[in-house]
């Protein structure tokens, strides 16, 4: 396949009319890149979600809204609780039972340094087992009291996972600490959790950047999605090179 | 006509007693500069938008308030719904169906990355067809799937317009990218769609002030009736010199 | 011809051999946009920059090298400076003179609020006299003293300008005012002038992204060669308009 | 008088009891600096404040709470505005009518850029006439329309002022423009007005501490009581000059 | 004890199986530390918040949680204040009265530049006599006003305080007057109060790391806890040396 | 004299050519503010600073020269130290004997925290002194040593000075504590004396921006003409209203 | 082999005296990561940096040295380059040719989008050559003439590179739109190139931290070591589960 | 003694003539806080620097110059290492062999990152030195090798510090991890190294104040001064107590 197929498509297509559609799915992505697409919440109304979610739960069995607000969240439990699988504290997930996504053999770490992290944990495991992944979560095990990170993070590299997502808020030292540890690529994803200078996830952020642990690159703050889809194709990329065995 | 009129004859006035006058508005604005005069909703009262929103109908046809508040919209619609016509689900026009803009020829084409881009882009539709400007619009088109750019971006240059308005929250991208394909001046207008670092606008607007594509200026954070009157004044001057012809 | 011609011939291209070439010149911009490459000369070996700018000058019959450092600079002028135009104290441009830009007929007014902004606006007249237009220039008639701006700005206007670059440091006041004054397109163009809290630029930037006057957008700070690009591309299609009448 | 009177009382006093006392007045700043105490509102209880403007209004005639919440103001407004003089329509003064202050000559004007930038000149206004000067307002003439501010300006130069505060917040560039008019000295007070970078009132207050006018200090973002108090001492102590005549 | 005990057994352990435990408690790091565990309200459910403090109270008899929101306030006030001692306007503390705090020895000032400062001296208070501190505390004595700040600074030091927390928000130019007078360390606490530029604490904070006053060290903006445990821990460990003689 | 002579004359004068004069000097400015203009060094040749001060000693009798650097400084003590008054270990005042500047009778304090903050309290005075005013300064008090500060303070307020500039870097709290003792108007120059966070002044002018004392504006870091001016111009006009006696 | 092997190790050893030795090599990372211990040139002496890197030479047969000065470039060059392989323009890697490292069999792409991104890539491409990967590079490709990207990109995943550095200065947009494009993970590297507001790196990293494509994580600015190991440990770890078929 | 001994002498002091003494010593800070005076060396020429050390060795028996330029530190090196014990890599310190400061019992740890730290470390331990302290000193055990810590650090505290000084820069995770381990205060000092976003110590210092281990204050980046006398201040309390058993 041209990789660059849906370019070449658009490039040799007409003029299109300026009509005023006002989002455009793309639904060939989940076969460019294995990652599904994902609704971004904030800004767009609760018709425009409803619209799309649907037509992705049709084209490709699933959809992930992230950070819905109560009323775009409440209405989708209304409309898919009782017929899908929905799943997820703050993003949503949305999976017809009809179609599950295909075990890749794909294996993730998820690592919080706090209980306040969990639910960006939460996003990037969603994201994750949409795109095929077993994920497996470790919370609470954050640099103040270290000695309660060492069993299970045994436990995670017994289980030989592909990469490891480590979310942590405040100091954002857990990612550079874990990196220091282990031998496969650590995804540091930074929280909001924290307040005063550097809070937000400011200096979570920046500590991950500046961190002296090879091994260790980072997303944006609170991005789960993007946690959870670059540590997924990691994985996937890597059991698709054990499925070549 | 002197272009500096207004201020010869400020100038020239004897001076005046400092009363408390809590708005000034400028009706010689639109035929100095062709832009209307642009009400500012927050921090003003109800009392003050009305009374102003009133005179500029009376004394020039229409009015833009930008960024009213629920009850200053409310308000608004419930006065002039009936008998005006009524545009903008964020920022509101208005304008006295008697007395239209007159078309001036100038065309613009106003393109956004995301959906959640929208509200912004049409600040910007709005005051540019205030201007009397015709704008087409292209949404959705942002660089994670950039084949979905280009048959749309066509059609713009085929209709022939005489500037683009690039809207665009999170990376910033998308402007960049157009300024590099097409040969009219580019409008970059950054969004606060994204959180974390760099969110609320500010990697998107960074982004396109160091943009490495020529032929890029930008305006303010979800400036839409920045980005609108320079792209219109741009649109309206070209128009001209057709005119001339 | 299709706007889109390069891309759709890259996309067709057969895959490359990923070979080790240090920069890729882009010899058809100049038709598509009729802006001339700009050599950035920070951070490049002065070997590279000689040979980029002599395949330049023997493409198109000019170039321009921004900010270029002593020794780079000192080996141009020995180069090419008994043979060619060479111009810029700051930014240099190298013209061969039996190849000289045709004129556009595009006209811009380039302002500055202080001498210190000057070589910036000379960095923006280079590249729009490189891209045909003809330049009027305006400097130190700053807030300040206020009274100094109106003869020449009445000037600049009797002279028909299709747009204006205003340039301006420390608190970039003057492009505001401007913009409030005139009715064609200002860019605003910041400069490094000044210290202290808001220095470097930072106040002049943000004041002009704040702007209450409509009719103007700007470039990042010191990007003369952005400036002027975006001015020159809009004053040659107000030009290539009154062409055509 | 020893200028350190209250230090010299307060170095001999006896070690206090360290009781959880939650704030102590001070009573003899009027006559030190003849600037009232200001109770600043946000993060103080109810009881607290009317505590104290109790304590204060019964030791001095008078008090001003600064921001109050509306649980805090409209308290304030049932206790008071029967029987007292009470002003503000955001910070709140309460006046005791059988002690007003007595006026000390001092003389002030206060300028605004927008409408927007009213409620921070009241403010100060509240202040300076706390401290008895009679104050001239003139709003919403910024410089998007310079003719409208001459003629109240030159108002004011007439009226003799001793010191003008100017008001405004997005692009911050009328102090400047006033400054370089005007031969009194002028304090700067930017406002939280705009939105997108240099928004909340930043770009203004850079904009001023990078003035190129002499003749200009700034004090914070939306301090009115700031403002109010300097241009107010500076205009008592030339008032007090003029009286020794 | 070895001190590295907790992890020594951490390293032992068998891999745990990775099983979703949302929080992971301590229960050995008051006798590491002589600190106790707090539970951190923002971003926990009320659910995991009640019952960690159930087991931490079950195991300690104490348990401090910071910042929690109004329904989780209410809902420990109901289930603990009519059989604990429940203490804290802003951060709760809940102690079982039969099982308290065994006095230290360790002595403690709180010293708060202004009235909102108190909630953040509160909290430091809290947790230090959650530590076996006696504090005593001085409000409101701001540089503003310097000459109230001697009397109870005197009685401080004829306590003997073994560290003196100092509270301020806004300028933060207390603890630098406050660390040049006295000879034991001092604790900064910047907080929140305050607006604009340099607001919610940025200036206090940097303002005092520039302190040019020696034996100063600062926690983070509004961090109660931080500088109450910090301070505590120094009182502690010289108390243990007085206790030893 | 109308206040705005200047402005009228340069509205009513016809149409200026555009020719490159590269600085326009305002001979009327010192007529107007009483404020001499002086030259910004950087950015400036050295040939163009020559040229201005020639100018500006021949029409005036005295010139300041802002920041130059070892080449220009050079250059100016060469011409004019045999002939001249030329002052100033930073910037630079030059003076012609014969047409020494009026007394105004204006008084002024200059006082700083530390020794390195001195070169811009003496840019403070070179233009205070320029403008006729008699400055006392005061250096080397700041909050780490307060004790040193009581007796010189009180030696200004003897004096009877007009204005107090006090002068600071780092933690930036002098400014405040002087505010809060005397009764005259403060100028803040905060200083870029100080590394890491809040260093180069930030904290500095944070922490005066913030102030808890009234009667307290600031200028920018390092700004020591724009401290000496605005102080200057209040103690002038303080002066005049004493000679109208 | 245990994981926590040197840990478990380094809590059993009895307390080490502490003596000032200034660096500690940490010869099993090599072991435990796979990954070469970089010694970071600024701010050590020469003669510490010669005396790590003759240790690391003997220990593993190679050493970078990561942007040495002048000094201790030219010092390791007269000490190797006879003997060793030496490579790198800014960082520096010195191999033993005896001991050179087997070929993982990971497959790295490096893609920049200006010539002068080129030391960071090679940076990167040093440590991933250092870990035993094989890398293409593809330079000057960035968006302002997108059709440049295409065919080399098609090269890149014809070969099946494991992963791609992506590094880009000024916008940052190219890892934006090379991660919309292909199905392998992508690591950002900002780099400095770029002057005014977001220069230096930071809207290159902000834009890749907001960026709308799935698949790309990011190393902190100019930081070629973390982009390179990241990036190898990817293509190491693919390439192991390649090896066991 | 009373603690306000040198504040009450100052305040009756007669008023002072304000001549311009440059720099006031303040010979009496060593008895109110046992801290002595430090030179700071930046913008302070060099007779003013020689003078302020001859006086203080004269009136103390030691001086410490911090951040010495090459032409300062090459002067006093000429004129006190043939006599005087002269120490410090960066900053200076001076001390006459006649007049050693006495051990005051105090005894700390400095425990640096990396070796970069060193510089930092080492001025720490000179002013703590100065003050009376044993220092022991652990270098390079950050946590990207987190074994090389325990046996080192288990030294410390069988040494039984009564404080210890974490330096680091980057990502500045050590300081957390130090403090969740030990039960003793820790002072943390971020480091200038690192380059980048979050570079210059920024991550370091923000990450320091986010920690979430209790116990731990900190000091500005590369303030070793700071961190230096606050440590010591702490452990020559407690070994005052020690000394009163």
């Amino acid at each position: 396949m041209d990789p660059f197929e849906d370019l070449i498509a658009g490039l040799s297509s007409p003029s299109a009319p300026t009509s005023a559609a006002d989002a455009r799915l793309d639904p060939h992505r989940r076969n460019r890149k294995g990652v599904p697409e994902v609704i971004y919440g904030p800004g767009k109304t609760l018709e425009l979600i409803e619209r799309l979610a649907a037509e992705l739960i049709d084209a490709t069995g699933r959809v992930i809204v992230s950070r819905p607000d109560r009323e775009v969240r409440e209405s989708l439990l209304r409309l898919y609780s009782d017929t899908h699988h929905v799943s997820g504290r703050w993003s949503l997930g949305i999976e017809d039972p009809a179609r599950p996504v295909p075990a890749t053999g794909g294996r993730l770490g998820v690592v919080t340094a706090g209980s306040s992290d969990i639910p960006y944990a939460e996003e990037a495991m969603l994201v994750a087992r949409h795109m095929g992944c077993r994920v497996s979560e470790v919370y609470d095990v954050g640099v103040a009291g270290l000695h309660r990170l060492f069993p299970p993070l045994r436990g995670l590299l017994d289980e030989g996972v592909d990469a490891i997502v480590v979310v942590a808020g405040m100091d954002g030292a857990l990612p550079s600490v874990v990196a220091g540890l282990v031998n496969v690529p650590v995804i540091g994803l930074p929280t909001s959790t924290g307040y005063g200078a550097g809070g937000g996830g400011i200096a979570a952020l920046l500590s991950m950047l500046q961190t002296c642990s090879p091994g260790l690159a980072v997303v944006n703050i609170d991005n789960g999605i993007g946690a959870g889809s670059m540590a997924a194709l990691i994985a996937n990329n890597a059991a698709q090179a054990r499925r070549k065995r």
